[in-house]
């Protein structure tokens, strides 16, 4: 509980117009794109760095929760302020600070979304390659804290494989800047990289360094159906092992195709899988000759049909179907847990199996959807979160989902994070030892347990 | 000191064939590729997991210092024990444990060497990107100790972009099984990343998981040479702007090409540098598209010469000068310390420049090569390790030119690390809360200070 002492401590620091416990403010900042809320006591949108470090301080002193948010886009309850406590709103710090295409970097704000950015490169052929699917209102900020990966995971990495330096608020007020401007750097110990994923557990990131990439020019796109999950999982190793690297390799399982035909006029044929693939070069050769090579194994692996975008059209008219999947998903009830796991990449065919095995044995619709080039598979869980029965099945299914792929060697998220969703799961996958490790980790960068408590199973 | 009844034990647990106090072995164990010395007490050569996880538990318990080491090719100090102890050849665990294309993963023990991977996967058409110069020997539990990067990181970057998962034995001697075989995850902390370029001073890494690419099939090389230094780094800047990604972009200065002359029969034409390119995809319509913008803009800048290779033995005679660079160096005096600056790309010229300036002031020779497309330059400075007076000059000379790299924002190492050879200039890179936090890191770890003391500046 924020007393009212500390509250006008706030007002003093940020204004009072960057401060609010309006109720309304409260009811927003409960929750994110997850189904979890908590309302905080207060928040606040802050605007510079040593307005962080001021707050941070007070946070210490009076031992109040600190929760950083972005656009709050996050599907596990990232930015869900789960012991109450101030919400630090980030999206006021929202400068793109430099853009130096010179030495192929950006340095950001936190606040800064992911679309703004990309629009800003885009005129000079350069781009930031994760893009997540909320990209149009996802900070930067939350990107690194989650290490956003995207559609484009399989050739070009996830955040953390482009984050060259960070500065960050630490929990005992200090300033920490870590990394630099350099492409290339052996020297010390890699700070920056310990916060990409960490949540905002550890600090409060306040400015980030992001390598960018120059944008191939050339891309070639391809859609196949499959009669069968095994058929387009021996597609996806082939692929995988070919010799090229696809760009963009996406699945979409039957119940995906079934819920996009019920909510749309696309009237896809309703088999056991699609795949949807796109390679990228900066010869239209390149593009070509990679495409070819993914048709060739689609037909060699059963495909009952394959089609092939030769302009930008067409290209748009294949992506439809993909790109309609989330807006379809959640007309299937009130709530739709996207679920977010990944495997090995020779267990996609095996997983896919899995997904359908315990969506009946539970009696959930579960339409998948997955970025099967890096293995990271969405499983969408709709329910009817008023029904508490429906709820409680909706997570033993989720719960026996977890279970069986972290028993395979996969992970619990490939790209949303921990949070809340997956806290009671991180015994599944990280044995004592690690948990212990990342715990006196959090210990020893946040004693008072300040920063985004409850997440993560680190308080166990 | 290592005392009689733990060199009892420490034969206990490795055997007496794989134990060592002859003076012969401690003297070839008190070096490594630096010019630093300091002889070990004993050596091991461990071959599994539980002996290493036995012999931290002794140290811990007995307090005596551990030494990680591999191939011993450090050109900083790291593998030199410099408060004695016991050196941990790695070098016998050094099985490939598992290639699996499917997953797009190799899993490998820490003493397997990189050229003997890059065997094995040749084949199949995949590669592990990172390539040291010392690739013929190095190992990679040293790549990962030193997040080693090569020719090609400006394309594909440097080992801690293919990192999955670590085996580590922590200083307490528990076993840490840190990340997996996931290409994707955002699963808690990131705790195999934070042993990527530790040096072996957090724990000692007993097998690795990395991710493996699909190596392009097709290459182009050119080579140009430029009046001035100015000329080059223009180009260099234009280059990486163009829109293409080289995937070797290196530099020679003028006393690198007159010290190639004086030692073999290539008779390079004596300019102020040279720049060699080389694209890569797969089609050579990719590379030679690439390859034809980076010639333009050769020209732009004045190349005094272009030439360019259409077949692989054309490209060998363009690489021959820079191939012969490390063996020309070492004929320039009995010792050449090789440095490894990087510096933000737009700064290449004006570091080259420096170079020439810290040369001329201190009267020393400091030919240069470097990975231009990441901003990693390495000067070679020669001198006569036997006089004293040398030996100061050509270390003041390094101070200072680490000082005015670190003063424009650049790093102390691109890819060598710290050890030794930098700690003494941490602080020219690091604030004190960065060093604060490293050292706080290391302490969390290792309260002991059992594993590779004194580097890194870590016990200031």
């Amino acid at each position: 509980m924020i007393t009212q002492n500390v509250k006008d401590a706030l007002k003093e620091i940020v204004g009072e117009e960057n401060y609010s416990d309006h109720v309304i403010d409260l009811v927003a900042f409960a929750t994110d794109a997850s189904e979890h809320k908590q309302r905080p006591d207060c928040a606040v949108w802050v605007t510079s760095t040593e307005q962080v470090k001021a707050i941070i301080k007070l946070a210490n002193q009076e031992r109040f929760p600190v929760v950083p948010r972005g656009a709050g886009t996050s599907l596990a309850g990232l930015a869900v302020p789960a012991e109450g406590g101030l919400v630090m709103d980030l999206g006021r710090m929202n400068k793109i600070i430099k853009i130096s295409l010179d030495d192929r970097l950006v340095v950001v704000q936190p606040g800064v979304v992911y679309a703004d950015l990309d629009k800003k490169l885009a005129p000079d052929g350069f781009f930031f390659p994760p893009d997540p699917a909320s990209g149009m209102v996802a900070t930067l900020g939350g990107n690194v804290a989650t290490n956003a990966g995207g559609i484009r995971g399989a050739k070009y990495g996830t955040t953390r494989d482009y984050v060259l330096g960070l500065e960050v608020v630490l929990p005992n007020g200090e300033v920490l800047r870590a990394g630099g401007q350099n492409i290339k750097s052996s020297s010390g110990y890699d700070l920056a990289r310990i916060f990409v994923g960490s949540e905002g557990t550890l600090g409060v990131i306040t400015e980030i360094i992001l390598k960018i990439n120059p944008k191939p020019t050339e891309t070639a796109t391809a859609m196949a159906t499959f009669p069968t999950l095994a058929d387009a999982g021996r597609a996806v190793t082939q692929i995988m092992r070919s010799g090229i690297l696809p760009s963009v390799l996406e699945v979409m399982d039957r119940l995906a195709i079934k819920a996009i035909n019920e909510n749309t006029d696309l009237g896809l044929p309703e088999v056991e899988a699609v795949l949807l693939a796109e390679t990228d070069g900066f010869t239209a050769e390149e593009a070509s000759f990679q495409i070819q090579k993914i048709i060739d194994l689609f037909k060699a692996n059963n495909a009952s049909s394959v089609e092939m975008a030769t302009d930008p059209a067409e290209a748009a008219a294949l992506w439809a179907a993909r790109k309609s999947v989330y807006s379809v998903l959640t007309r299937l009830n009130n709530t739709v847990v996207v679920e977010d796991l990944a495997v090995p990449l020779s267990k996609v065919a095996d997983t896919l199996k899995i997904i359908e095995e315990v969506g009946e044995k539970y009696g959930l619709q579960m339409p998948t959807v997955g970025h099967v080039g890096d293995g990271n598979l969405h499983p969408g869980v709709a329910f009817d979160r008023y029904d508490e029965k429906q709820r409680e099945t909706a997570h033993a299914a989720a719960a026996e989902l977890l279970g069986r792929v972290a028993g395979m060697g996969g992970t619990l998220t490939g790209e949303h994070g921990i949070g809340l969703a997956k806290a009671p799961h991180m015994h599944l996958e990280h044995d004592p030892v690690s948990m212990e490790t990342m715990r006196s980790l959090k210990k020893l960068f946040d004693p008072h347990n300040i920063l985004n408590p409850g997440k993560m199973a680190l308080e166990a």
